[in-house]
């Protein structure tokens, strides 16, 4: 959370930050200045001090909005120092931080953060660091410290999370009544009213158009696919594949706000009229799996060990897992879960791997979303809910909707 | 356009190239793994030769689709490299980029491309840069290979920014129906069937319906404001402000895709009813200024000459101009236009700045779009078209709209 930030920088050692880019689709930044659709703008603080945001002057008044003081970009005459370095953009760009560090009083260890180009940012931040007698420049790999606030959600964050949640699950359900009211032909697929055969293709535009109406928006798309295609995680569906009884379908859903704000993620998994054994078999599997995960979901334990869990539990039900063959694409292939907030993938993070120190906290808010994949026998199963843990510590599941495999088609 | 890629990497000088990062919001990456809704990707091309494709295998059968050869990124091994250096990232990740280096061949100059965080890029690429014996990390500030490549457009592109095109100037002719539909009160404020003040949130709702209504959303928003707002470029607009006779309205629309591809963007300024003599003025000034640049539009010439042209143009109008007093927040404030694509503001860039040494070339799709503001008098205008220079030098405009300032309300 915000409030972490001074207490979070000084375990960063930082003396000061710098969160750059464009406001839109850069979560740092936009976190920052709290949505206001700006279009670039810097935040520079320091240590134990009030941001301060630097803007162009044609948006001083939505700038005004965000609630820190105001400084005009003009006034650091980055457009005098291009003339005067002859159009070196390094140069200019050095006496430019130059003077913004000054004015400010910017010294010390200086984190960066905020999506730029990679090459540009290793140029720029390298000069930086180079020509600038008294300040240090610091990046971080892995979560870095804007990851770490923003991984511990406001009361206020998560009222958006929960209803972006809520306008979700209707789309699932809406999704769910759409299909079950159509009719099946002998061939056992679903037929539209003008007897066509219903396709992947048209349940997609009928999830776009229940998007527009409950006026969220997948800027990464969603995942409805069936059989074989349900059988590998990030599949999104062949457009052309008709909807069948029987068939194994995930469908996996993580819209935002409609102007890129925050997200939700939520995953079930449908068989229309009837399960074949093997989808019955992997579906109890997976939901066993995440009962007992979410059941020992608790502040104060570290991330990965969830991962183990799970692993442990599909292993024991006869699963090949990457955590004994990181190479394989059957069984349980990938891990448990993710944060989300204003990124659909963000921290806290679940992969058992050394470098993951992740703790649970009070404020995280992420899914868990055990999965098995075989796609060679045409099926896959996902479910997946959004968790929050509050400020006492109690662990919510934010995702009201069944799990229910079959969905009677009568 | 992507055929240029050998030809600019050596007029650059690199012997590869790496563009990674998440897929969605990278424009860059988005565009060489061609729209492939793929979560991270890495392209590594050597020089003369073909693109690789490094991908999760949870990924592998949507990665197919973009007709690269695909790498599995597990071939790597990072996650075992993390285990062998016990955690630590920096080293897990230099290990990891010198298999891949190896694998592929890549040595020499290799620039690097995509968003990621500023302060993680500076500290990957600088290890990289010093550890990796034949590589030398190369970054680009202010115009790219990348961005060069991209700014000039394929057939396939211009037929899809044509297709966003033909959606948006169908939204605003909707948007003109909707206001004309409205009654007018007394006191000159547009009513709603129910009798209430039709407000900028109305309106502001209604576009937010067409949008969706159209397959498109609007990621960074719209401008449509009013009165003073409409005297200050980048304001959206006061949500409670009332719909009223004879004041300025700037309606800027900028929607891409519904997946996040291609932008466009266009603007016109309105009065409903009638309007003032001063808002007259700007108006035809505008429009003049407009006519008179897209005249003069030619392949080959600087894009800054056409800034110039426009400053000059307003100038001998009687305005302030940011070329005379680069603080002015009245008169011509901002630059002429920009390119647009996959990023709403690309390259071609028009800032009449030393460093730009932008030509206008065949394949450019750029707005165009002089404006006057004057806040404290309660009134700006903006006019904006897309243009496009095609594969004769012809220029295009794209935006099939009239630019009539007085809406009649009969």
């Amino acid at each position: 959370m915000k409030r972490d930030l001074d207490r979070l920088m000084e375990a960063h050692h930082l003396d000061a930050i710098l969160v750059s880019g464009h406001v839109s689709g850069n979560a740092p930044l936009y976190y920052l200045v709290n949505g206001v659709p700006l279009t670039r703008a810097k935040v520079v603080k320091r240590l134990g001090e009030e941001p301060h945001l630097i803007v162009s002057p044609m948006e001083r008044e939505l700038a005004e909005v965000v609630g820190y003081p105001i400084i005009l970009e003009t006034r650091y005459g980055y457009r005098e120092l291009l003339q005067e370095h002859g159009g070196d953009l390094l140069a200019a760009a050095v006496a430019y931080y130059h003077r913004i560090f000054d004015d400010l009083g910017v010294k010390g260890r200086v984190g960066c953060y905020g999506l730029h180009d990679q090459g540009a940012s290793y140029v720029l931040l390298k000069a930086l660091d180079e020509n600038l007698p008294d300040v240090e420049i610091v990046g971080e790999l892995g979560t870095t410290l804007m990851d770490e606030v923003r991984a511990t959600k406001s009361a206020d964050e998560v009222a958006r999370i929960r209803a972006v949640g809520r306008r979700t699950v209707e789309i699932v359900r809406r999704v769910v009544d759409f299909l079950r009211a159509h009719t099946v032909g002998d061939d056992e697929t679903l037929r539209r009213a003008d007897g066509a055969v219903l396709t992947v293709d048209d349940v997609h535009r009928y999830i776009r158009h229940l998007l527009a109406q409950q006026g969220l928006i997948a800027p990464i798309g969603f995942i409805f696919s069936t059989g074989r295609d349900a059988g590998i995680p990030h599949n999104q569906g062949t457009l052309e594949a008709p909807i069948r009884l029987g068939e194994s379908i995930v469908f996996d859903i993580y819209p935002c706000e409609s102007d890129g704000g925050y997200f939700f993620d939520m995953t079930r998994t449908f068989c229309l009229g009837y399960a074949p054994e093997a989808v019955r078999r992997i579906h109890r599997d997976v939901l066993d799996a995440l009962r007992y995960v979410q059941a020992c979901l608790a502040a104060g334990e570290p991330a990965r060990r969830y991962q183990q869990m799970t692993s442990d539990f599909l292993r024991a039900r006869g699963h090949p897992t990457t955590a004994d063959d990181p190479q394989t694409l059957r069984g349980y292939v990938h891990t448990l879960g993710h944060g989300l907030g204003l990124d659909i993938h963000e921290a806290p993070f679940f992969s058992d791997t050394p470098d993951n120190t992740t703790i649970l906290k009070p404020g995280h808010v992420f899914t868990t979303e055990p999965g098995l994949y075989y796609p060679d026998e045409g099926y896959g199963c996902r479910l997946e809910d959004v968790i929050w843990i509050d400020e006492e510590g109690t662990v919510h599941n934010l995702t009201d909707y069944p799990y229910d495999l079959v969905i009677p088609m009568d």
